[in-house]
């Protein structure tokens, strides 16, 4: 399954309970689109949510996103990893 | 030890190889700087590149990916993951 990093800018002060309970709403929806969220790290100063995720295409996972609340502003195949 | 995500901007064709060789040449010498590159995930048509470090700063993030000769676009320290 390709995978995907998406970036969510303007999240400036998001608590570790506001990343979970986000990362939550994703996970109890995704299988709708046959996609799961795997990891997201955080920087509350800057305001940047990055998500790693396995999906079918970046489309997928954005609907996601979006029916969980919090549309991202970038979405990334990442094909190559190390 | 802190965690950090950072990211390039225009590496728009990267192969697979020269991702593996630029990720090498950071752990090389990461120890210089008490720093460990732990992932990286790349996007070739984009250019966008992520890496993962722990580290004890975003400055030392930086001087590693310097020195091997990458500097990265933005460094943002992730204290919240899930």
């Amino acid at each position: 399954m390709p995978q995907f990093m998406d970036v969510h800018h303007g999240m400036k002060g998001i608590t570790a309970d506001q990343l979970k309970e986000a990362h939550k709403a994703d996970l109890a929806i995704e299988s709708q689109e046959n996609v799961h969220f795997t990891r997201a790290w955080a920087d509350p100063e800057s305001g940047e949510v990055f998500c790693l995720s396995e999906a079918p295409s970046a489309e997928a996972v954005q609907r996601v996103h979006e029916r969980a609340g919090h549309k991202a502003d970038e979405i990334h195949p990442v094909p190559l990893t190390v």
